[in-house]
C-alpha cells in the first residue's frame, strides 16, 4: 500500500518508479527527527572544548575534525603527550546510523561512546570527576546545563547525552546518491552508476548496505584471504569474548567516504582505490579490473552530503576556580 | 570642526559630549575595511587546515583557538611531537590592530608572521615547500586560489596573505566599553566605571591604549621592580640586538582579556587579578588593594566584544596524489 502510494507520487512527480529508493539497498538519509536544541547547543560547545582533556588541548573536534570528514584524516590518532593510537578514528559523520559505536562495537550507543576518550589515558586522558569540576566552575556552563537538563549539578551523564544528542544532528544528507535515490536520473554519470551496478553485483552491497551504507553488522576483516593487519587490534571478540568474534570488526559506513582517508581499522589503505582492490580480494575473492576499480570509486564519491553547516562556537571562558590544564605533568 | 559635529550628533541622540570616545585614550574598535572576500574564505580554510603541519594534526587555530579568544589558553602552547613552546600564543584577535606580531616583533604584520608556525620545528614542525605540495595536490585548493589570485602556481606568499586576510576580519567591536565610549552611559556599572578610572589615573593606560587597548608599543616587562622570569625569553633585542631592548616585550592587547589567560608573555599568571597586581606593582610601583584590584578587573571584564561568528569550513580533501602527514617520524 506504503510503496503504491510512493509509486503514484513519483509518477506524479515525473520520476520513473524503477530507480525508486524502496528498490535499492541504499536509502537516502532521513532528516533528524525528536532532537533536543538546548542539547545541541551545550553538546556542540562540549564537543569543542579542550578542557575536557587533562592537557587542555584536545577535544572531540581534535580527532573527529567537522572540517575534515568527522575524522583526523590520520591513520591511527594523536593522543595526550603525542602519543600514538591503536586505531583508525571512525567518522562522527551519521554515527548515529551505526548499530553501535567503535569499531569493536563496546559502546552501545553515542552516549556510552562520548565518556570513553574524555577518561582513556591514551586520548584524552582527563578523568570524569576532573572533567565536571572543570565544567561546574564555569557559571555560564552551570547555568546552561540548569537550563537544558533542570538540574543544580552537572553530571557525566548530562555531558555525554548533550555530546550525543549534538553528534545525532551530524548527518549528511543530499548526496549526489541520495538525489539519484530520490528520483533524480541526471544526479549520476555513467561511470558512477556502472560503479553502482558493480557495488552491487559483486557483493560489496551485502555488507555496506541501508541508510548509512555500512554501519549496521560486523564482519570479518579478511573473509577470503586473511588479512594481514599490523595492527594487534582484534575487534569483536575483545568485547564478546568469543573466539569466532576475533578479526570482526563493525563495518565503516560509506557516507563522505572520500573525506574519510585512510581506511581500514587500522587505517593502511591511504586510497579508495586501494581499499576497494583489498576489499575486492579479501572479502569478496574478486579482483576489480582498473576500470571496475575506477567506476566503484566514482560511485563512492557521489556518497559525500552536505556537511554540518554551523557557527563556530564560542566557549565561555574559565574562572579564577578552574583547575588549570596540565599539558606537561 | 568634526568634533563639533560629533557633539551636535550626540545632543541629538540624548548622549552627553562629556563622555565621547574623542575625549578618551581608549578608542572603539572600527568596522573592517578593504576587504577581500576570496582572499578571507580562502585563508579560513587554511587557518582551519592541520594539513599545513608535519603531523596533519596541527593548525593556526590549533594554538589561536577562536572558540577560546583566539589563544589556546595554556601556560605554553604545545607544538609538533607535543614540544613545549617556549612563549605564551598571544590572541589572534584584533591582532591586525597590532604595531608589529610576535611578543618580540620579529614579524612587521600578519602576513609576515602567518608563515612563522608553519615551518618552525617546535610548531607545525613543517616547511613551506611542503606545505604547498600539499595544497598542489588538491584541485579544489588549486581552483580556489587560481580564482582568487589569478595564478596558476600555489605559493607560500598568497597562503599567508590569504590566512592575514582573514585574521584581519578577527576583529571584535561592539564590547559594553566600546557601547560606552560610543555614548551609552548604561553600559558600565560602578564598579566598571571605578576601574576604568583607576587604569587611567594608575597609569595603567600609557602603555595600554588606542583601539586594541595595547598593541602599538613595546615596553620593559620591569620597570619598577625586576620580572623574575622563569621563560628565557627576551624579547625586542632578540630582534633587534641591543642590549637596551632586553626583556622589553610588546604590550599586549587587553580586548577579550578575560578569554586570554593566562597572562603575560610567559604564561605565568593564571588570573587577571593576579595580572593586574604584578603589572601594578612591577611596572607602576603601585600596590592595588583587593577592591581596587576587582575594579579594574570589572573594567577589563567590559573589553570582551562580540566573537567571530562563521560558519565551521568545510576542508577540501586529499587526493591520491597528497603526500600524507606523517605525525610520528
Amino acid at each position: 500500500m506504503i510503496r503504491k502510494q510512493i509509486a503514484m507520487f513519483s509518477l506524479m512527480l515525473g520520476f520513473s518508479t524503477s530507480i525508486l529508493a524502496i528498490d535499492e539497498p541504499i536509502q537516502p538519509i532521513k532528516p533528524v527527527q525528536n532532537i533536543n536544541l538546548g542539547q545541541v547547543e551545550l553538546g556542540k560547545k562540549l564537543y569543542f572544548d579542550p578542557r575536557l582533556s587533562k592537557s587542555g588541548f584536545i577535544s572531540c573536534n581534535s580527532c573527529h575534525n567537522l572540517s575534515m570528514g568527522g575524522t583526523d584524516n590520520l591513520k591511527t590518532s594523536i593522543g595526550h603527550n603525542w602519543q600514538q593510537g591503536p586505531i583508525n578514528a571512525p567518522t562522527v559523520l551519521n554515527s548515529s546510523l551505526n548499530v553501535a559505536q567503535f569499531w569493536d562495537g563496546r559502546a552501545a550507543d553515542l552516549k556510552a561512546q562520548a565518556g570513553g576518550p574524555i577518561a582513556n589515558p591514551g586520548e584524552m586522558a582527563f578523568t570524569h570527576t576532573l572533567a565536571i569540576d572543570v565544567l561546574t566552575s564555569i557559571p555560564e556552563y552551570v547555568m546552561e546545563f540548569k537550563q537544558v537538563f533542570g538540574s543544580d549539578k552537572i553530571t557525566i551523564d548530562e555531558v555525554t547525552q548533550a555530546i550525543a544528542e549534538f553528534e545525532k544532528t551530524l548527518v549528511t544528507p543530499n548526496s549526489r546518491f541520495d538525489q539519484w535515490l530520490l528520483g533524480d536520473k541526471q544526479a549520476l554519470s555513467q561511470d558512477e552508476m556502472a560503479g553502482y551496478t558493480l557495488f552491487k553485483e559483486s557483493g560489496c552491497v551485502s555488507c555496506h548496505n541501508g541508510e548509512a551504507v555500512g554501519g549496521n553488522s560486523f564482519q570479518k576483516m579478511g573473509v577470503v584471504e586473511p588479512y594481514k593487519a599490523k595492527s594487534p587490534a582484534e575487534g569483536l571478540s575483545a568485547v564478546t569474548g568469543k573466539d569466532a568474534d576475533r578479526f570482526k570488526f563493525k563495518v565503516p559506513t560509506l557516507r563522505n567516504v572520500e573525506m574519510t582517508y585512510p581506511y581500514f581499522h587500522d587505517g593502511e589503505a591511504e586510497t579508495l582505490t586501494e581499499a576497494v582492490d583489498v576489499m575486492g580480494r579479501l572479502q569478496l575473492g574478486k579482483k576489480f579490473s582498473d576500470i571496475e576499480n575506477a567506476q566503484i570509486v566514482a560511485f563512492l564519491k557521489t556518497l559525500t552530503g552536505d556537511q554540518p553547516a554551523f557557527l563556530m562556537p564560542i566557549l565561555p571562558p574559565s574562572t579564577d576556580m578552574t583547575p588549570a590544564p596540565k599539558p606537561f605533568e
